[in-house]
């Protein structure tokens, strides 16, 4: 059997290469996923078609031979399948219904998710039939913090400022919200892995818009419910938790969540985190506009990240999202920088 | 004479009381302060308008006698004394011209921002002819990588994408513009002292924007030059650097910088900090958000900050500035007990 870098390296191993991935690498700086986009239609619609979401979860892995497959979805799946409305405005970004909390259905979730439990299955055989042994299949969800900013903002912000003062202000609600999506988060996970992933991730892509107390209410407290739930049901299954923006935090997280491994944003310092997380392997933490940039800064951070893991146990990813205007020449220099550097 | 407790606070002594004032508490959340703008017009009007800049910034002293009195101004009329249009369009922020960084001139700078400096002698005799003998005057500026990302970018960012890309892409045109950004920093906040600036805050308002290397050439350089230069000036006045976002990255920047004192983002552990900064003093934390929630959760915040801060030198604010819906009523909640507590 074909040993897969990703899982070796999240058991806590040293692996003969750093294995890597890239966040958002299925996505817009692809011109086949635009191909398939301008074909198919909306983004949600993509989502829930599990043929379109395996084609586009296994574009990149074509390409560029990562060690992960993440699948093609979206965060914003759980509030839908709650029964908040949900839409997706060209230029925009998402766009929600109004939040009725008591109104939330957590027992119904399944029936809007089932699609995206068909898309890991299919995902899982694509790499299979397709060869791509040595890839593992990493499912996601959004952590309850960051999926409840968006439900009660309705929308992006730039600081979610009107989801930390309802949390603030009605402390119990806020709280019965984080009990619903933890609940929902952990059955959302816990069926993708049964249909076939191999890892999970959790994003709490707003940790740095908590403040200090809220952080450990809001982001450390909902996520150690949802890896003890997953640890009870897949103890094999690793766990990579991703609190972008958690700063000096991320210690506390790492230790208090029970995650595996804990992905870096691009402002972590890697000589500074490799020894304040004891037992976690690392993930990370390219900036994603260096690698929009390319060239010699590209080369040179990309370079000083891998030096300064040595000897961790380590994935190589961005510090966020690919950006959708990164040349492919560029991805292409730097994964052949990972390909020739052993870890 | 009076003792002013924010000055005694940043030699890093102890205080009777511990000292405060509010990012933005000149601002939109004072029925005062809109409706002189009512009457006066645009933002960047009152901003060079010194009777205008004058009255807004004594308004809150007279309502709450804050420590601190901040000049009413704003850090992008830097480019625009540089000779880079600038304009606020209600609702959307400010827009910036185009960037040509070989026609900036910073020998002209002052012609644009003579206004400002008159401002600052306006404070300063406002402060003194209406009885505030304790409240200190506040000069401040932007910092070179924060205004950058507004030079390059032209407008606000959520993440400041293409101005990062521009500075790994273009290292040495991004460092002609950090360098001619540190003359200029450095001048205007020098003319401030000599107008009367009695402590300066210098806002990195978008540290947490940079990438790891970034945040030593981007950030820790151009403001250890500045705080140089202005040390070597004006050896008695103190300098707050605010590194919004720095994270884990705080010590350095507190460390390498030369400050005298450290402002710090609402999700900085104050338990942490005050082991990691040896020899600063600490400016925070309390989340606006909480702020505008009002309450027990505020109440709560407020508290656990003075506590956890207890024996060092320290001056309560926010992480950020005030949100424009705060109740009045909350920020007298909040100076009630800020009044009745000890350091």
């Amino acid at each position: 059997m074909t040993e897969k870098l990703l899982l070796k390296a999240l058991q806590g191993k040293r692996t003969a290469r750093t294995p890597f991935w890239f966040m958002r690498q299925a996505g817009r700086y692809l011109p086949e996923y635009r191909e398939l986009r301008a074909k198919k239609g909306g983004f949600l619609d993509m989502v829930y078609d599990p043929a379109a979401a395996c084609e586009i979860t296994l574009q990149p892995i074509r390409r560029f031979g990562m060690d992960g497959a993440i699948l093609f979805s979206d965060i914003l799946v759980i509030p839908q399948a709650l029964g908040q409305k949900l839409e997706f405005v060209a230029g925009e970004g998402p766009k929600l219904g109004k939040l009725d909390i008591d109104a939330l259905d957590v027992s119904a979730i399944h029936e809007t998710l089932n699609p995206v439990y068909e898309s890991v299955r299919q995902i899982r055989s694509g790499l299979k039939n397709e060869g791509f042994d040595h890839t593992a299949l990493i499912g996601f969800a959004g952590a309850p913090w960051t999926v409840a900013c968006y439900m009660v903002e309705g929308q992006g912000s730039k600081d979610f400022g009107r989801a930390k003062a309802f949390a603030c202000a009605q402390p119990d609600q806020f709280q019965k919200l984080l009990d619903i999506l933890c609940t929902a988060t952990a059955d959302y996970l816990s069926r993708q892995v049964e249909a076939g992933a191999e890892v999970l991730q959790i994003f709490e892509s707003w940790a740095g818009q908590a403040d200090n107390q809220g952080f450990y209410d809001w982001i450390i407290a909902p996520t150690k419910k949802i890896v003890a739930t997953l640890k009870a049901r897949h103890p094999d299954i690793p766990i990579i938790g991703f609190p972008k923006g958690a700063g000096s935090l991320l210690p506390v997280y790492a230790a208090e969540t029970g995650v595996d491994g804990v992905g870096l944003d691009s402002l972590t310092s890697p000589a500074w985190v490799k020894g304040q997380v004891p037992g976690k392997t690392l993930q990370g933490n390219l900036d994603p506009f260096a690698l929009l940039a390319g060239g010699k800064a590209l080369e040179k951070r990309a370079r000083a990240i891998l030096q300064a893991m040595h000897g961790t146990p380590f994935i190589f990813n961005l510090g966020h999202g690919i950006d959708k205007e990164t040349p492919i020449a560029h991805v292409e220099a730097l994964v052949k920088i990972l390909r020739n550097k052993e870890s």
